[in-house]
């Protein structure tokens, strides 16, 4: 993050706070943490997981599930290495790279910016960079015994290049007709230079990505329909508008196949940036893996017999640039009006990784309390807390976003009644016993 | 396979028959097949994925989320490359391997029985092999800009050992206390020099981990619980006794460092194979990664004050073996009273990729059918079909292992009624249009 980007963050608190509540609270931190981490590399904690998990299974159901038009995939992420020559990888997938001769860093030719002072040359705080040179993203590795040149495969860079491998065989297994979409969720890999701004760089993340094959006359419909699905999805999580923009591309950014290309860009401490890409890819991948294979790719309109290749329109999300917006969008220090301050995560119900905490007001109620942590946790992710002031346990509670605590008291054992406290409003409800599970699924079950 | 286990098959079909229909219904096919497959590496299509995520969620329910003393975590396949010389990976993950002289190519050690004859020393029908080498099976990458030694980096060989690096981490944001586990999910990779048995032995594969932290007295306990309660999983997911056994380690056959291990295996048309390992790893991992890292990873008992580095439990289940041996368990080719055959996927109802199909008997109902269609979907997974006869439809869901059809004839609308027929038993029940959801849903979601 630039100087100037910091200066007009538009949220009122630092960046650090956030990745410190982060590691505090178990959702994101660095992987290998023990030996010193890893640079790019992080690792989900027990409620990172669940929120990661919650938004993979709502793209799942949105873009697949509740289809009739979209197969799903789950493909290696080691694949045979002529994929990646196909996709022009192998060739043209690098960044533009220098290093100081002085301090042996190396950096990003176009993020000079962030170079700092060269240690080595004080007094001239400027580095000694040697000419750009053109470094692959790719992670490389080793099939079979040996570790010689026919042997190398990659990790892939991007989840979407089996869906046009598979997509043969996907099509004539579901019997689907053109227009129709696969959709994968995926890890891949990329060697970034210098990973930066906590998980939003990173060298190993997750990918949701859709490829839609259309008939080339309907390129702009397609398009149109698919950037306004995920606008609506992005909306869905909670997004408000003030977040979320789109940045449609200029003619000189589209790739040279590309008749179309937009960003779905959310607004972080760090500045506006890309969390979605919608695509026109065009043929270009099915031509070039048909190419590399020799393989027809081409489908037969049934009704025109005409023979052609169909046209992409791809929709690829950052599961871990989302799980990121969501912290970020979600996360508040709110004054409250006794003066009391509370951190807040504002968390769409269904993603909270906590969906129910039940609270005993005394360690003398345990007993009846958990039964009723146990008979919601059938259905619910719940948590259990019996220890601390109740005030306080709200707290731990609203800076993770669980959006319902259930707190048992002293009249609970007589009146059969509990109460229910929402998060944001902090408003209470006073229920029966019987009737939370139904209270909870009544607020929790909307989205999924 | 070798020959005398293939004529001990217990299986009426043969391994093609169902390796040929995982291709052909999109449920399991090689990766990269247009480029000629890349060995030990498969993708799972449309109704694979979902068989394997209805998997995953059912172990992700039972261990994580119904207990109150799991958690689960999320660790990069990439980790810091300290954590497998800890692990002893870097020095001992390997296996022996001899190559042949004359044809050049390279077996295991320990599997010369499946090296057929040489086909370089025709007449002498064997093989000229080397002195036998280790081979270490960890997939090697480089991290950062350059490929030499200090950039190596290693794609995980198991999921267990970042819960071991992030226990710490894991256990103060969870605030759990002795005992209590970490669960994880995700891929491992394995150099495996003889990829074999359809995805049993492959070089990708998704493993579903538990490490349950104990005090050193209850290692016992532990062990029988957990050993129990996994046992009584795999019954829950329609294994028969017939097809499962417990395998306890002798004692020559533990790891230096282990007290106790089980296999939990299937019976595969190829044999009686490990599903899943159930391990006391005792105190090894931890006291290792605190050697290896200088941090001290003991616990405390609040109560008696002790300070003890804490005994582990590990339960590790194969998600990819376990989705073959359900595919397995559920194949049957079936010849019916009247003379008719039908291949059959008896597979789990929640675990079924497609819970219910719904079936015009005319085309000229396709709207009606559409809408009831349309409805479902958004909760159940949905395949709609009506081309054909209703009985080839049938068929085409039973090999897929679609627990319910529903018919929608031309009665339904003037009945306002419905068929819905069972996979199994072929039984019909005749229900109102409105009904249909509960029908399902009372079916469907028992384990769920």
């Amino acid at each position: 993050m630039s100087n100037a980007d910091a200066a007009k963050s538009p949220y009122p608190w630092r960046m650090d706070d956030l990745v410190s509540l982060c590691a505090r609270r178990g959702f994101i931190f660095p992987s290998s943490e023990i030996y010193g981490g890893i640079n790019g590399f992080w690792d989900y904690g027990p409620l990172g997981v669940e929120l990661k998990n919650n938004l993979k299974a709502l793209w799942w159901q949105r873009v697949v599930r509740e289809r009739d038009d979209v197969e799903g995939l789950d493909s290696s992420i080691i694949c045979h290495p002529r994929t990646w020559e196909a996709s022009g990888h192998v060739e043209h997938f690098s960044d533009p790279m220098v290093d100081c001769r002085a301090c042996k860093k190396r950096f990003r030719a176009d993020q000079l910016d962030d170079a700092g002072p060269c240690p080595a040359r004080e007094g001239t705080s400027e580095h000694d960079f040697t000419e750009v040179r053109r470094f692959n993203l790719m992670l490389k590795t080793f099939i079979g015994a040996s570790e010689d040149a026919a042997a190398v495969a990659y990790l892939r860079a991007e989840t979407c290049q089996s869906i046009f491998t598979d997509f043969r065989r996907v099509k004539d297994t579901s019997r689907q007709k053109i227009p129709f979409g696969i959709a994968q969720i995926g890890k891949a890999f990329r060697n970034e230079i210098n990973p930066r701004n906590f998980t939003f760089r990173s060298r190993e993340f997750e990918q949701a990505e859709l490829e839609f094959f259309i008939h080339p006359s309907e390129r702009e419909k397609w398009f149109a329909h698919w950037l306004d699905e995920r606008q609506r999805f992005h909306r869905e999580l909670g997004f408000t508008a003030d977040r979320l923009r789109i940045r449609a591309h200029a003619p000189d950014e589209l790739a040279h196949y590309a008749k179309a290309a937009a960003d779905i860009e959310f607004l972080f401490p760090f500045g506006w940036q890309e969390i979605e890409g919608v695509h026109d890819r065009g043929d270009w991948d099915l031509r070039r893996h048909t190419e590399y294979s020799g393989k027809d790719l081409s489908v037969t309109d049934e009704e025109t017999k005409e023979r052609f290749t169909p046209m992409v329109i791809e929709t690829s999300v950052g599961i871990d640039r989302t799980a990121l917006a969501l912290l970020v969008h979600g996360y508040e220090e709110q004054t409250l009006p006794d003066g009391e301050t509370r951190t807040l995560l504002r968390l769409h119900p269904a993603l909270a990784p906590i969906k129910v905490a039940v609270l005993p007001l005394s360690k003398k109620l345990a007993e009846p309390a958990q039964k009723l942590a146990l008979e919601l946790r059938r259905r619910f992710t719940t948590f259990y807390d019996e220890s601390g002031n109740i005030g306080r346990r709200y707290r731990r509670q609203d800076e993770v976003g669980t959006p319902f605590c259930v707190t048992y008291d002293f009249e609970s054992g007589t009146d059969g009644k509990v109460t229910v406290r929402e998060r944001d409003a902090m408003a209470q409800d006073r229920i029966s016993l019987e009737g939370v599970q139904a209270y909870l699924r009544d607020r929790l079950e909307v989205v999924l």
